[in-house]
C-alpha cells in the first residue's frame, strides 16, 4: 500500500472501480514522462443516482456541480492507479481540463471545476496543485453535466 | 515505402494531400518527443460535397458524423506523415480530441469521434490505442461539424 | 534583460503583471520539458473598460475578438515569463487553445484566436510558430469572451 493510498484511507475517500472507456479507445496512454487520461465523468449524481443528466445553469446548481466533479476526480484517481499500480508512481498533477455542460448564461465554470481541483490537492499535497482551464460546452456525451481530462508527470519505474 | 504506408495500401485507405492551417500558425510542432497536431476538419462531406456545413443533430446525423470523423482522420494522418516523412515513425497515438459542432440535445459524441479512433486502431494497432475526449461545441470555424485535435508520440531519429 | 524582453521594447508591447489563478490551481506547470499554462483572459475589453463580458457574434464583432485574443496573449506572457525568470527560456510555442464564447451562428473562430498567434510569431519569430485548435464555448466563467490555453517548450536550465 503506497503513502498516497494510505493518505486516501486517512481522508476516508474511497475510490470506485476503474470506469471502463465508453468507446474504441483507452483510459490512459503513457508517453515521455506524461501519462494522457481519457475525459472522465462523474460517476453518481448529487443525489446518489447514476447516472447524472443535465446541465449546470439548468438541472444543477453550481455547488452540485461541485460534488460532481469531485465525483469525477474520484474516477480519475482510479483509473490512475489502475494504470500506475500506485499513486505514488504520481510525480504531479500537470493538468486538468473541465468540460462544463452548461447552459449558455451559466458563468460558474470555475467554481465547478473547484470540486476535481481540491481533490487532486487533498490527495497529492504540493504535487496535486495544477494547471487548468474550463469551458462551457453546449452539449456532453449522454447528457452528462461534465467531462474532465488530466494529464500527470509519471515517476520512472 | 514503410510499414505503416503498406497496411495503408492494403485496407485501400487513400491519405488526401495534408491540408493547409487556416491561419497564422502551422500543421505540427514536435517537442520533447511528441508531436502536436493542429485541430483537423474532414475533407469531404457525407454526399461527397466539401466542405461539410452544419451541426450533428440538425444538419447530420451520428452515422454521417461518423464518416466526417473519419475524414477528419485521414487528414491527420496525411499531415503527421509530411511531418515525419513516414507513419513508421508513430510511437503511438497519444490523445484525440473531439470538438463536435452539435446541438444542445446532441448526446452521441463518442459514437462521432468513433469515426477517428476506429481508423487509428485499423492503421496503427495496438499503437493507435489512445486516451481521448469529446464535447460539444456551440459553432465551429467555416460552421464545420466538427474539428479534432491530435497528440502522437513519436520514434526518435 | 533577455533577449526576447529586448524584442517586446523594440516592438512597444509591455506585457501586464502576470494574472492570479482564478481558484485551487496554479498558472503553470513545468513537466518533461514542457510549461503547461493555465486558460487566461483578455485584461482589458476593446473600449480599455474591464473585465470584457459577452459572446462573439453578439457584444463583440471578430475584429474586437482579435483583439481580445491578443490581450489573453500579453497575460500569457506575463505567465511563462514570471514562471521561467525570463523569456529567453522559451524554445518552442508549442499549442494554443482558444475557447471562443460564441453564438450558435458564429464561424469566425480562426480570425480571433490570430489575435495571440500572432503575438505569439511577432514574439518569437519561427520559434512562435505553433500548433493550435480552436472551438466555440457556449458558455466561459464570468462571461468573459474567451479563454486561451497554452504549452510551451523549454530551454533547459
Amino acid at each position: 500500500m503506497g503513502n498516497i493510498e494510505r493518505r486516501l484511507a486517512e481522508l476516508n475517500i474511497v475510490l470506485p472501480p476503474a470506469s471502463n472507456p465508453a468507446a474504441n479507445y483507452t483510459n490512459c496512454v503513457e508517453a515521455n514522462g506524461l501519462l494522457f487520461v481519457s475525459g472522465k465523468i462523474p460517476l453518481v449524481d448529487a443525489t446518489g443516482a447514476q447516472p447524472a443528466k443535465g446541465k449546470l445553469g439548468r438541472e444543477y446548481t453550481t455547488q452540485q456541480g461541485y460534488k460532481l466533479a469531485r465525483s469525477a476526480g474520484t474516477d480519475i484517481l482510479a483509473v490512475v492507479q489502475l494504470a500506475l499500480g500506485t499513486l505514488d508512481r504520481v510525480a504531479r498533477v500537470v493538468k486538468l481540463q473541465g468540460f462544463i455542460n452548461a447552459t449558455e448564461e451559466f458563468d460558474e465554470h470555475p467554481q465547478v471545476l473547484n470540486g476535481c481541483s481540491d481533490l487532486m490537492v487533498e490527495v497529492f499535497g504540493d504535487k496535486g496543485v495544477h494547471a487548468r482551464s474550463v469551458l462551457g460546452a453546449v452539449s456532453v456525451r449522454g447528457n452528462q453535466p461534465l467531462v474532465i481530462e488530466s494529464i500527470f508527470a509519471v515517476v520512472p519505474m
